[in-house]
């Protein structure tokens, strides 16, 4: 699908604001996947329909994690969530993506996952870091976004639980268990070196 | 066992300093003890033992891990969490305890445990709090140790993942658990009041 093609579809689903915030992904993205080699038009499209399920009301979103076998745990913790693996699926649906590179990535860009390919950390980062993104910390991760992939996802995943715990909110496991094993990793290549 | 006999048993496997942070501990568990009704004598030993493995060599205590089937992914984490499910184990063995409520105060000492006790609450709360502890944010958890147990814990909790985060240090699931499960009983109490 062509970018043209793809935007027309979201711009139907999204408000003013959240295109404009689906562009900055968009470009974000292209310009990490050229930096890291990722496929760059798998990061294009990923970007694109990211939020695609974003203001699906909360009980479609329910029906289908249900109907859909996705994780029923999602359940227990926030709505915000679910728009991400809700989005997977709607996107293969009614958009015909199909691509299961590209659609990982949508599912795991809010929660994160423990095996997380490159495309799924750009799209997760790119999310994080695009230019209308105005929140403490985020330059920071800026920054280490041009110097190493997982240091910048580490310290967005640690500005996002501190965030989580200072608003009294429940952190979803998956987060904290990509956290424990990027960094894991981390330190592994930091003993080595 | 009363309490001399006790405090002789454990001086033996501690530091000078590590004995009076268990004196300390001590205190501060029989306070909470009284005042939310937990079993005084049950909470006094469980203070008196809880560092009981503090010092065993790591070899040791991983063996102990291995052979006695504790939660193997223990090993994956940093080995200043494991004194407290091997001393579970060793209190019983070495010193003849063998009350199932104070082995497990023990055991969760350090990492919580979703489904935590009153008594495990209290050690654990009187182990971050209890005199000698001088750190930020422990008065603020000393004063909320006197108004609710559970929101002392939580915002121990809160506080040892942030200071793990700034460390770059794993945090053990079960600790992430703890929060989840305490918060979620917090947040249901007061939609209901």
């Amino acid at each position: 699908m062509d970018r043209q093609k793809a935007l027309q579809i979201v711009k139907k689903q999204l408000t003013d604001k959240r295109y404009e915030h689906t562009i900055g992904v968009m470009e974000t993205s292209i310009q990490l996947a050229k930096k890291y080699g990722a496929d760059v038009k798998k990061a294009e499209l990923a970007a694109i329909f990211h939020d695609y399920a974003k203001f699906r009301p909360k009980e479609e979103m329910e029906k289908i994690i249900i109907s859909q076998k996705l994780p029923s745990q999602l359940l227990d913790y926030h709505s915000e969530l679910w728009h991400a693996p809700v989005g997977a699926y709607l996107v293969k649906e009614e958009a015909g993506i199909d691509d299961e590179e590209i659609l990982q990535a949508i599912r795991y860009h809010t929660t994160g996952n423990k095996d997380m390919t490159l495309l799924d950390k750009i799209v997760f980062l790119a999310d994080y870091i695009e230019p209308g993104r105005k929140f403490p910390g985020v330059d920071h991760v800026r920054e280490l976004s041009q110097q190493s992939l997982d240091k910048a996802v580490i310290q967005a995943l640690k500005n996002t639980i501190k965030f989580l715990l200072d608003k009294n909110q429940l952190i979803y496991p998956d987060t904290l268990e990509t956290y424990n094993s990027l960094m894991k990793k981390q330190q592994m290549k930091e003993d080595f070196n």
